[in-house]
C-alpha cells in the first residue's frame, strides 16, 4: 500500500469523480460500498505491476479505477442473489436500499467501467477487461447452478472461482504491461500471477467461512453454508465422509440442516477430515505459483510488494 | 422488416451464436427472452440507418446484435426491478428461473455486448454505446427513485424516458453512419431520428398501460399503475384532477389504492381528463420531429422504412 499510496490517490479521485450522478441515489449507494472499508485488493494490483515495471504515467488510474468499478457492481450483484445482509462488517446495500437499487446501480457502475476504458482508448485493454467481465458473468451463473448441488467436484469448484475471482485479478495485472508497453511475456507472467493470486485469494475466503474463530472480514460466518454453496471445504469434507456424515452434507446443502447446530458439525466435519487444512494447503500452492509466476522479475519494491500481497492472501484464513 | 431481412439474418446468427456458453442456463434463459417474440427494433433501426447511407458491409450486424443484447440485459434486469411475470405474452424469466439468474444473465449479456463492440474495433462506436448504456443505468436509477413519487413532474418524467430508453434507439441509428463513415451532421441528424423515435415510442407504450381495451403487447395491462409509476397519463391527470381526483392520485401512486376497481378509475380518469389523448399527441409530436430529422435524406426504399417504423411506434395505443 504504501508503495502505490500516490497512485492510489490519483486512482481513488477517479472513483470519487466518475461515480457520481445527477441522481442522488447512485453516489449515496455506491459511495456505501466503495467508501465503505474496500481494500482495494484489484486496483492495487493494477498500480503494483505498472511500477514493477517502472511504468511512469498516470494512464493506469482510469484503468484502476474501472477495475473497481466492475469489482463494486459484482459486490452489489452478489449481494442480490445470495441475499446477503452484511459484508465488510456494514448493513448491505441491498439490505438498506433494497435489491433494484443495488441491481441498477450495479449495472450503472458497470457502464461506468467502461467508459473509463473507452476514455484511455486501448483496444487491447479493453479486449481484456470486456472479456474478463463476461467470464467473469459465466462464472457467476456457473456458481448459481452449482449450488446447492452436492455432487459437484473440485474441478467445477476451480472453473467457477477461477471465472468469478481470478479473472478480474488477472485482466487488473495484465493491463499494467498493456499501458507500459512491455513484452507479451511480461503480460502473460503478470496474468498468471493475477490468475494464482485470484484463485488463491477465494480458497482462502472460502475457508474463512468455515474458520468461526478467525478474523471473517466481516461476512456473516456461515454465509456461504447456509446458502448452499459448493466450496472446497464441503467437497472435500462429503468426499471423505462417513454415510452418516455424507448424509448430513446432503441435507445442509439441499438446504434442510441449516441451523447453528448444523454450522457447528459442518465446521466440526471439515476440521476432523482435514479438509480445511487441505483447502488452505491448495491455497499456499496457487500462491506459491503466483510468486513463481514474478520469477523473471529482478528484486524491487514492487515485487516484494506483489509477494506480501500473496502472503496477505492466504494469511486471513489464521 | 422487408428491407433488411437478409442483414437481419446475419445479425440473428450473431445473436444465437454469441449467447452461447458451457454454462447452459445462459443460452437457455437467455433465448427464452430473444427467441420469444422480440420485435428486434433496435437491431432494425441500425440496419435500415445503415440502409439508408448505402453501407455495402456487414460490420453493423455484430453492432446491431451487441444492442439487441444490451437492450435484453436491460429487460432482464427491468423484469426483476419491477418483480414482472409477464413479457410478450409469456411468463418473464425472473419467474421461471429466479431473480438471481436473471441478474447474473443479464449481466453476462451485457458484457457479451462489450466483447462484440470491442471486436468491431472502432472506439467512436464503444464510446456511443458505452455511454449509452450509462445514460440507461442512470435512467433506470431516476425511474426508480420516482416511483411512488405523485410530485414527479412532466419534464422529469420525459428525462428518464429519454435516458431510460430514448438513448439506446438513438446510439442504435448513430453507429450506423459510423461504420459508414458518412459525416458528423448525418450522424446527429440519425440520432435525433432514434432519440424522438424512442421517446415516441415509450410515451406510446404508457399510454398502452391505461388503454385496456387496445393492443398490449403482452404486458399486463395496469402494471405500471400497481408499480406506482409516474408516466405522463398519470402526471397530466393528477395536474388536471379535482381535489378528490388529486386524492385518489396521490393514494393509488403510494400503493394504496391498486385494486382493480381503482385501476378502472384510473382508466377513467386518464380518459375524462383528456391525458391520455394529450399523451398519445405527444408521442406523436415527437414521432413527427424524428421525421423532420430524415428531411435532408433523399426518398428511398430506407427512408420509408424507418418513416414507417416511427408510424409503427405511435400507433400501436389504437
Amino acid at each position: 500500500m504504501a508503495l502505490v499510496a500516490r497512485d492510489m490517490n490519483g486512482v481513488n479521485s477517479v472513483i470519487l469523480e466518475r461515480m457520481q450522478s445527477k441522481v442522488a441515489l447512485i453516489p449515496e449507494l455506491a459511495g456505501h460500498l466503495i467508501a465503505g472499508g474496500g481494500k482495494r485488493m484489484r486496483p492495487m494490483l493494477t498500480l503494483a505491476c505498472a511500477n514493477l515495471l517502472g511504468y511512469p504515467g498516470t494512464r493506469h488510474h482510469k484503468l484502476a479505477a474501472a477495475v473497481e468499478f466492475i469489482h463494486t457492481a459484482t459486490l452489489l450483484h452478489d449481494d442480490v442473489v445470495d441475499g446477503s445482509g452484511m459484508r465488510r462488517g456494514k448493513r448491505t446495500a441491498n439490505l438498506i436500499w433494497g435489491n433494484p437499487a443495488s441491481v441498477l446501480v450495479g449495472d450503472f457502475l458497470f457502464s461506468r467501467a467502461f467508459e473509463l476504458m473507452v476514455e484511455d482508448g486501448s483496444l487491447k485493454v479493453l479486449r481484456i477487461l470486456s472479456h474478463a467481465s463476461a467470464v467473469i458473468a459465466e462464472g457467476e451463473v456457473e456458481q448459481l447452478t452449482a449450488q446447492r448441488q452436492i455432487g459437484t467436484g473440485e474441478e467445477q469448484y476451480l472453473d467457477i472461482i477461477g471465472a468469478k475471482t481470478a479473472a478480474l485479478f488477472a485482466a487488473a495485472c495484465r493491463v499494467a504491461p498493456v499501458v507500459a508497453e512491455a513484452s507479451e511475456d511480461i503480460e502473460l507472467a503478470l496474468e498468471s500471477y493475477g490468475k494464482n493470486l485470484g484463485i488463491a485469494f477465494q480458497l482462502t475466503d472460502d475457508v474463512i467461512d468455515y474458520a468461526s474463530d478467525s478474523a471473517t472480514m466481516g461476512k456473516g460466518v456461515g454465509d456461504d453454508f447456509r446458502d448452499g454453496k459448493m466450496t472446497l471445504p464441503v467437497i472435500l469434507a462429503y468426499a471423505r465422509g462417513t454415510a452418516a456424515d455424507r448424509r448430513f452434507w446432503e441435507e445442509a446443502i439441499g438446504g434442510d440442516r441449516i441451523s447453528d447446530d448444523d454450522l457447528a458439525r459442518a465446521v466440526s466435519l471439515v476440521r476432523s477430515t482435514g479438509a480445511l487444512a487441505d483447502a488452505i494447503a491448495h491455497a499456499r500452492q496457487y500462491g506459491r505459483r503466483a510468486i513463481d509466476a514474478l520469477a523473471a522479475f529482478p528484486v524491487s519494491k514492487a515485487k516484494s510488494a506483489l509477494t506480501e500481497a500473496v502472503e496477505f492472501a492466504v494469511s486471513r484464513a489464521y
